[in-house]
């Protein structure tokens, strides 16, 4: 069998590659008991005094590489940045592997390293080792991994949601993948749309500082909503309700969705989380998220429920299951 | 100006880039003190208590992807374990950033897998977190990050040489690169030649476990010993000799070299490290390499000069000046 682009897109298809022949094959997985590949969350962690260490990596092969909003240096910044946010950890240093094209414009790589410039300096996120090849590949690639710190025994977990719990989105989801989308297609679409990329350490920081119980938290990336909150179905065994009137949305995404035939719960977002937030503390935490520029439109979406172990939408006219995508709508587009 | 092979090529070239293009526009480099990417060794660290993380990446390439001795999977956690153990660390985890193309047979990342995974175990090292993407690249590309520990303040640095240490190698050079190349380019010589891709992660930790006081250490890949050499000098604003009748060499390599027109000393290594010893313990460290399956050509190189602040190599008909490579003569080796 061959890979296809779907074996890459988040979703289902890409899970069972990654279970089967990925970890299916690796004996060793984690360090000293701490959070390992086979938790398959946003990171991992390795345990060290009163500390944990957290790591993670992500590959960035957006296209096109500058798109409204970013490029794919934002996205390999900010990305790896919000995965060590969503573990609850201090993010501190990153790491870039850049993979170059021959006869790439140094002036683009140039532009490119001043987006990752801003966003750590944004962030606070150093830059503090790295590697550059040239190859055939058919445009820029970058890799960035990342280290953060968290108190040992305190890094959140996708698994982590309890039954009561309160489902809160930072806000308007559905943004960056359809910026990518567009900008791509050259769809002629009369829009001002931007990537919603943006790195959310300070924003989840400002929630966790006042000792908010959340827990569990994702960034919802490839696969978008739909699939970050049926990974928390998944490793819970708890169910999850939403509200799709409560769902934070732009018009201009209902209408883009409509329009082309994607549902907005499955498009990547690059500067948005996702929080199970204990339900005696849900009103205070909107009220910090909205406070933040990057929640605004915060919303109390839903509730987690032990009646049923699937993501479940009631809309006007009824109540819809929400599956993990097989595969995202929008390949590429982190 | 665009990119060429050259930049991604070790040596001179890629040094600038990433020097102008790279270091020029990133403000944050370092974390609390630590050893950060303006230092150009071969890992960063993060100091942490009486602990230093070290931390380090190496994008993968090489072409073929399968080749006498190896594949990019031993490849991608040799080189990434090699970097973290030439800083003095214990390598703990390693991530794995995965671009496969459309159409990659599945069979190969299976196989790919399952050599990572024996790497992984021969070095005790767990892979603990990775990222999948399908992407516009020729073959698979695979970026391994790493995580090791050192105790605070005993890194081994790139510039630490002193005057009168005496350099070491491990074993016999130019191995990787010359049997990357065999296998590329089909040619027709009667060889048995692999690629010296392994784990120093052990054969290292032998010498520092004795107090050996190794004051510099490289693994000398892209750009050989001779581009190691020159950043040991250029780094300490001291100067190396070396004896050409003492460089290990297998005769294979001379003649292949000869053959070929290439200069071993540039071409790549993947299990070999090149040590600046203190004189004292030069003797008793090379005992120690020698009774390791993998340090068993091990070698007294040269010294450390302060007469001088270049690499040159004494040879049976006088002097000659070892210059940084200006890129690797062989491509797409690691």
């Amino acid at each position: 069998m061959n890979i296809n682009r779907m074996h890459g897109a988040g979703g289902q298809v890409m899970q069972n590659l990654i279970k089967e022949t990925i970890l299916g094959n690796l004996d060793n997985t984690s360090v000293n008991g701490g959070i390992g590949l086979n938790d398959l969350d946003d990171g991992a962690t390795i345990p060290l005094g009163d500390k944990e260490i957290v790591f993670t990596v992500d590959g960035h092969t957006v296209s096109p590489i500058f798109f409204p909003g970013g490029n794919i240096g934002t996205l390999a910044t900010c990305g790896t940045i919000n995965d060590l946010s969503v573990m609850g950890a201090k993010p501190l240093a990153l790491s870039l592997s850049i993979i170059l094209p021959e006869g790439f414009e140094i002036e683009k790589l140039d532009k490119i390293m001043k987006s990752i410039n801003k966003s750590c300096n944004e962030a606070g996120v150093a830059i503090i080792t790295g590697d550059t090849k040239v190859s055939m590949v058919e445009d820029i690639i970058i890799s960035s991994a990342g280290i953060g710190i968290v108190d040992k025994g305190k890094a959140i977990r996708d698994c982590g949601m309890k039954e009561g719990d309160k489902i809160i989105v930072s806000g308007n989801i559905g943004e960056h993948g359809m910026a990518v989308l567009l900008s791509r297609e050259g769809f002629e679409f009369d829009t001002e749309l931007k990537s919603d990329v943006a790195p959310l350490n300070d924003i989840i920081a400002s929630v966790l500082n006042e000792n908010i119980r959340v827990n569990a938290m994702k960034d919802p990336t490839r696969g978008g909503l739909a699939d970050s909150l049926n990974e928390m179905v998944e490793k819970s065994g708890l169910g999850i309700y939403i509200n799709e009137e409560d769902l934070p949305i732009s018009d201009e995404i209902v209408a883009l969705s409509d329009a082309l035939g994607i549902d907005p719960l499955t498009v990547a977002n690059e500067g948005k989380v996702v929080m199970a937030v204990h339900k005696d503390d849900a009103e205070k935490c909107l009220e910090i998220l909205k406070k933040h520029p990057l929640g605004k439109n915060a919303k109390i979406i839903g509730e987690v429920v032990s009646e049923h172990k699937k993501v479940v939408m009631k809309t006007i006219v009824g109540k819809r299951i929400i599956d993990t995508p097989v595969g995202d709508p929008i390949p590429r587009v982190c």
